[in-house]
């Protein structure tokens, strides 16, 4: 069987990205689970394996043009099972400052993004997991997103998408989330909360291979208490939009109050927790999942999941940083990779 | 050794707090922690006892009235070890219907909190432990009050107060509690955040024998980023009160961003986290120390803990509501109580 192509983005050079990369690099468990392709660069990578003592991992060293179709190099087609390096060009790679933000640095960590969204749209690969970056850097570097998810939406073209956050332990997806806590209410609407059921319904189907049960929680404390508390969010757009979700027969309970939703027992037969804003799933998928969930964007059609961490500036190039929400999130776009072409 | 007195409300009638109450009155575990003054209704142990089909504990009976100071009946001088109910008139005791909201249940439930603000406040009790009381029962009876805390503030006359949930696991504190989602933002202010951290450092000084370390949590995602969400609510109230109570010498740390502050290794470090919103501090209390945790009112001059759970109709009488909260919320009361004069 052809393991599926997934492309790796190093992240902020200066972060815990080209570390975490190394480990993916070596790992015969990922090797076990991918046909991976490393897309940073080659220079970093050799001074970080340096840095940690370890060596540097055979690999086929291409860059993004000689790899695209048609020219050349073809690892997944070629049948071979060693990984490859897209290597971008990154004049700073000899000389910036790990755990520092550069311009520069953010401007590689962009660059990895947009050649691997290349691949993916080229159908050389079938699915991106990225590496973290530093958003003081990207807007240094003139790169004004605010993250992964709006890079990947605006170069896919969706015009609905959102926020997934998996683990084994619990799944959240979220309505709104990089927003501030006051500018979350005017963005619950019928249609929002609806498009995030629907998005999250359709990707359980796919990944668990039949219908999940979903919890929709509220907004306000104790879902509102029938008026008691807040401005009837729940009545005016989270129940229409359950009522909608149940007519096209998803199978979802809500508005729950948000501190039950997250109860144990609860937890055992909730396959995903649709969440109103951030701390309302982040919470608890922190407290009880941390450096396990995915972060994964659902709604585009480019397959792509994330670790669920930063760059971690403070302890980058010192081979501590944990590989554990890397290799989950490489799991995970595995996973999901299989049902599309390529 | 005088173990030190403490107050039960029996909560409303046709939910849990009966067979609750019922249970520390026999619970030789109760008996060995503190000396119980139940307050509700005769007629309605007998019912749910015969309803449980287990037999009412040997208990002094008394009025109110013949219990207050220099008439008559006093437990706790007597150094009588025998529990005492304080039996108000009910004129529905052998006809209301358990599981079912009604004005005069409400009506019960809350003489049984006047009758008990009252003991306290004569000094014939320590401190008040309240079993769950019904909202919409209350509202039927007229009495308008959102709930517990605003019932013992009004007649306590306190000028500040705030609510703490407390467990061995978690403890949180409250700078909002029942407002709805969006009426959070104007309440967070220099003022109401220091109010709460100096009242959580006083309660735990007294807890703990020592200078407790709290987290204060910010209010956005990520708590705002330098300003990149929200409408910088931490720098312009979280991060000054902060400022203030560590000129005071209170140890505390933050404002952190809401999903990071939980992490267990937090945890392990932090006495107390100071919450902006309800849902903030009860999704990961509920996550995890369901059942354990126990609610009390911190500012006023009445000790004040509480079962952490509603009236639970749907299970009312059936012998098989768990005890644990009630049981830690009387525990917490007679650690707190001592520390008064009575």
């Amino acid at each position: 069987m052809q393991l599926p192509t997934i492309a790796l983005t190093m992240g902020d050079p200066a972060g815990v990205g080209p570390e975490l990369m190394l480990h993916a690099l070596r790992s015969p468990e990922i090797q076990a689970t991918c046909q991976l392709v490393a897309v940073g660069n080659l220079e970093v990578l050799r001074r970080c394996s340096q840095s940690l003592g370890i060596e540097l991992p055979p690999m086929l060293v291409a860059n993004l043009q000689s790899f695209m179709p048609g020219r050349g190099v073809d690892a997944s087609a070629s049948g071979c099972q060693q990984p490859t390096l897209i290597d971008i060009d990154f004049p700073n790679a000899a000389n910036f400052e790990p755990g520092k933000v550069s311009a520069e640095c953010g401007r590689l960590s962009f660059e990895a993004i947009e050649s691997a969204i290349s691949l993916v749209q080229a159908k050389k690969v079938s699915a991106v997991t990225t590496g973290p970056i530093n958003k003081s850097a990207l807007h240094a570097a003139g790169i004004l997103f605010p993250g992964h998810t709006e890079i990947f939406a605006a170069r896919d073209g969706a015009t609905r998408w959102c926020m997934m956050q998996y683990s084994p332990e619990i799944t959240c997806s979220f309505v709104t989330v990089h927003v501030g806590y006051a500018d979350v209410p005017p963005l619950i609407t019928e249609q929002s909360v609806l498009d995030t059921i629907e998005l999250t319904d359709e990707a359980l189907t796919r990944l668990l291979g039949r219908k999940p049960n979903l919890v929709v929680c509220g907004l306000n404390p104790h879902a509102g208490e029938d008026g008691l508390f807040g401005n009837r969010e729940e009545e005016l757009a989270i129940t229409p939009a359950i009522r909608r979700a149940r007519d096209q027969g998803i199978m979802l309970e809500g508005p729950l109050p948000p501190d039950t939703a997250f109860l144990p027992a609860k937890r055992q037969v909730c396959d995903a927790f649709i969440c109103m804003y951030h701390d309302q799933g982040h919470i608890p998928l922190k407290a009880l999942a941390f450096d396990t969930a995915v972060n994964t964007t659902l709604g585009l059609s480019i397959i792509r999941t994330s670790v669920d961490h930063g760059t971690a500036y403070d302890i980058a190039w010192q081979g501590i940083a944990s590989n554990s929400s890397l290799y989950a999130a490489l799991r995970l776009a595995a996973k999901l990779a299989p049902s599309i072409e390529c």
